[in-house]
């Protein structure tokens, strides 16, 4: 082990730890909110009402069966509906449980959803290139800032991983998620981090099954520059930054 | 941030840290095993061919709506088709790679897969009550021991948690994977931990849908005495041991 004893600790069970904890929800402190604020003069891009009609490949099975991380894409553009529904898959409310919190589409320890996902659009019909936020609440976007050269940068945050070659100039989309930790920490504490990973695993996860259901595909980004995209998204990096990303695109016929 | 600097550290990319670093691969060790070994004379239990037509909501838009947390689950049996399909679902094996690794139903860095799923069975037609694994490589159950008291003893191992009373009692399989995280850090060194908590997030996603597209539900459970369940499996605690554990029942009606 060695070496790796520190990092391998991470990953198991510190809830006997924890048990002698007082967490800052134990202590009486108020829940974090539960989504970011915005700008709310900022412009919106409104999404289309998520529909079945939208799905080509709808039997689970076959999504499963068929599913393969895709980092060649087509030309063609993704509709607007497409994207509502991979948004509303990954992150969208379906609901609030008996205390108030919001369900959403995936599960999350304690319902403390920490996260926020940004998009770098390329290519989605009816939407112009650039950086926005999903709003979970309204299911819309919100528009934070065009860019000359979104591409680029991307690929440089992406490290220019040979393997991946131009990643963001064939996708369609990319999905960057970030997390506010203080969320799970605020009733996880020390527990809080490993559950978070988990968490976007499962959000990822919808991602690549939805995506197959309509056509496209999804590969998964965890080589990233921290430093770079963070100051790009305008991150504090420390109470809020990026954790991971995957890009989107048709699939090639 | 104060007192959590280093766990949240490890939710952020060391990739440019890892640049540095000349892996176990890099160095030419050979790369370990993609599977555990286990008792070539062990109790096997073969398990039926994945069908379409275990499916009773098969529609995946329908299972991303409907899926939730489920805690309490009916009397009623799964049946060995229903365990199979979610078996081939959360790590069955549907290819291989251009270099001959393993490719599986989920996504995973590098193809590295780093899992080991164990299942406790309480109440599957035709299965006898005990711990098994799976052996996605033949597609069937290696039996390990029958134990009088499972469910009391996984009750034990996730803590009796009030908000899910008698867990075990009630399901009819508790999933418990493990992770063998020298098959990550062969390749990733340092940057593996954080791939490999997304990971399991991403094989447990598959579990809920496709367990609410049999009309199953399922709960995760992080929460767990992680000496106790390595001990019940005989895993060592450092090579290998339990990550994250689910429960698996049939909808009540």
């Amino acid at each position: 082990m060695g070496r790796y004893e520190e990092q391998r600790k991470f990953l198991k069970s510190n809830f006997n730890e924890f048990k002698n904890i007082k967490t800052d929800k134990m202590k009486g402190i108020s829940q974090p909110d539960a989504t970011k604020p915005y700008d709310k003069l900022c412009e919106v891009v409104a999404l289309p009402q998520v529909n079945m009609e939208v799905l080509k490949n709808p039997n689970i099975y076959k999504c499963i069966a068929e599913r393969r991380s895709t980092r060649f894409y087509s030309d063609e553009a993704m509709s607007i509906e497409e994207l509502s529904y991979l948004l509303w898959a990954t992150q969208g409310i379906t609901g609030t449980n008996k205390v108030g919190l919001i369900l959403r589409t995936v599960p999350c320890s304690g319902a403390t959803h920490s996260f926020e996902t940004y998009l770098f659009i390329m290519n989605v019909e009816g939407i112009k290139k650039g950086v926005y936020r999903y709003d979970p609440i309204e299911h819309r976007l919100l528009f934070i800032f065009e860019s000359e050269g979104i591409d680029s940068k991307i690929d440089a945050i992406t490290l220019d991983q040979p393997f991946v070659p131009n990643f963001a100039k064939k996708a369609a989309v990319i999905f960057a998620w970030s997390t506010t930790p203080y969320r799970s920490e605020w009733k996880f504490d020390i527990t809080a981090h490993k559950k978070i990973l988990i968490d976007i695993g499962h959000v990822c996860q919808n991602l690549y099954l939805a995506s197959e259901s309509v056509g496209a595909g999804t590969c998964a980004i965890g080589i990233y520059d921290q430093k770079m995209i963070d100051e790009l998204l305008e991150l504090d990096g420390d109470e809020e930054f990026v954790i991971y990303l995957a890009a989107v695109g048709k699939k090639l016929k």
